[in-house]
């Protein structure tokens, strides 16, 4: 049985008997659904409720290095398409998995991954349904690099599906914790930088974060997950698909201490660097402290804050579309981030 | 504007500004749906039809090279998902496009691929509704790999969907034309290998092909498409599942000259090499005839033929599943491919 041998071999990609063994005992055992046992190369699937509306999302994982504080590449690749699939207030049901892994990866490796894929789908009430599994020689990867898609069913009461696209003037801005663990979890165990720190990425699940504000707050506008660009690129990309301005406070925002100490060493700006078990939150006045309260009382979101307020765009589009009024009092212009800050963090 | 540059860099996959230009003038300018171009993390589709049944299904690619005669990874990253959703009898509607590019990729070639994608969906009318850019630096990936995810719909008359379990013995096994060409095409242009052939890759979108079948043979217990491991690791598994035996004739399965050729010299066995525009069916005789000209009648299955028989298992179910009768008379086992034939055929 090659799946003893302690490694990936080219021929576990091969679409022969060694690929199929690697499926049968290592993935089928980590995380196999009914439907992925079937063993046909399309999962089928009964969609529940009537409104005949599915949200999809895809993302493919290459963080290094592969095993993190607080997680792992697994715990990451379904989390990060879970929350992409909240966002657009969709249930998320079933996942796929498709791997590319270089010539030499241990198998123990895998499997660990495999099984915190099974860990975080299993806390996130969705199935792994399909999958694929490619090798490539050694040098041609690094290790491991996961895409998953997911499928999840709007209910009939949201059926348009929740985009950037709804905010308005006037609404709030809601965070559900604080901003900068990943990225420094990340940062802080990459091998040429040292640091003794405690932070923990914050890879989580937040599709039942999103169900509970929903259920507090059904007129909330819209949901967007913080990741690489951070807080700033979701703004401006939500302020850019609506039309509108956003502020935020600075020191409405929590931020750990070591993760200012971290941005302040490196030089990042806290409000670019990528979270992943963060949600932010669109939501009309009326409604914002009861979506508030039902994020505080989500398994991950203690720390959530009213951050900021949505603006009506003011003259021309021109100019710029998010600014963080700061602790001293002034405003300041928060761009996308431009360039690269750190490369490979999801 | 970056995207004038000349290659991709590793903020092109930033999450910021850079990444947002490469999707604008790049993707949105290739393939952009109108769930695309709504801009959210997760796009949202509306299902026709009522059986409320989907087909999901998922495929990395990492062909290399990746352009070859006959296509390029785009071609090749479109047909293969929407072929693994056609199996199961769904019809393909939504694609997602993911994609893990090497920091130096030119940006000439990426238009080329994406250009190709948008081809291939146009005929397989499929769309493509949302994606991911993932950049790494040089050494760790080797150009550009792309995963697809695809959902189809599943109508009402076979809701429960095709599954190769399906297969009873006396069934028919057709196949939809010459085996080889995709394997071989790769082979004769990888760099150390000199071919002067024209044998181009087979790589065509066949759910066309699969509804004109269902449409002449509704009885048709399954499909699929031999692609790595080829028709013989395609059998093998069909025959596991379904728990039958197959046979196949040696001198009813369509070859090309220049494809037998090279397998002679390099040793390959024509059952083994990967295809990736072809499909198996396996359909009751009384429908055989039906299924066949359906076949034959589409376009990309002009040389289907009739190559074989399902068997019910005879005794234990240790033994081998499927055999070749060969054009001596003789019979020899068919196994699935052991080991490596050809690392990144697909």
């Amino acid at each position: 049985m090659t799946i003893n041998d302690d490694m990936i071999l080219l021929a576990h990609g091969s679409g022969g008997s060694m690929m199929r063994e690697l499926i049968e005992e290592l993935f089928y055992e980590a995380y196999g659904s009914d439907e992925l046992l079937r063993g046909d190369d399309a999962a089928v699937l009964e969609t529940p409720g009537s409104s005949g509306r599915l949200a999809f999302s895809t993302d493919t994982f290459v963080v290094t290095p592969y095993v993190f504080p607080g997680g792992d590449i697994g715990r990451l690749a379904v989390c990060g398409t879970v929350n992409d699939i909240a966002t657009s207030g969709a249930i998320p049901l079933w996942l796929s998995a498709a791997f590319v892994l270089e010539e030499g990866l241990p198998l123990t490796d895998l499997r660990h991954i495999c099984a915190s894929m099974a860990e975080a789908a299993h806390e996130a009430g969705i199935r792994i349904v399909t999958g694929d599994t490619k090798v490539v020689a050694r040098g041609q990867g690094d290790g491991i690099y996961i895409n998953t898609s997911g499928v999840g069913v709007l209910p009939d009461d949201r059926s348009d599906g929740l985009t950037g696209a709804n905010c308005q003037p006037g609404d709030h801005i809601l965070l559900s914790g604080t901003l900068g663990d990943h990225g420094c979890a990340i940062v802080s165990c990459r091998e040429n930088l040292h640091f003794s720190t405690t932070i923990e990425s914050d890879a989580a699940p937040l599709n039942h974060l999103v169900a509970a504000v929903l259920t507090a707050a059904p007129a909330t506008r819209c949901f967007r997950d913080p990741t690489r660009g951070g807080l700033a690129s979701s703004l401006n990309e939500l302020a850019a698909q609506s039309h509108t301005m956003m502020t935020i406070d600075e020191e409405a925002i929590p931020v750990h201490d070591q993760v200012r100490a971290i941005c302040d060493l490196l030089g990042f700006d806290v409000f670019q660097v990528a979270n992943e078990g963060k949600m932010v939150a669109i939501v009309p006045p009326a409604q914002a402290d009861a979506a508030l309260a039902a994020m505080r009382g989500s398994q991950y979101g203690s720390e959530a804050a009213l951050i900021g307020e949505v603006f009506a765009m003011s003259g021309t589009d021109d100019g710029p579309l998010v600014s963080v009024r700061t602790s001293l009092g002034s405003e300041r212009v928060l761009d996308m981030l431009t360039g690269e800050q750190l490369p490979r963090i999801c």
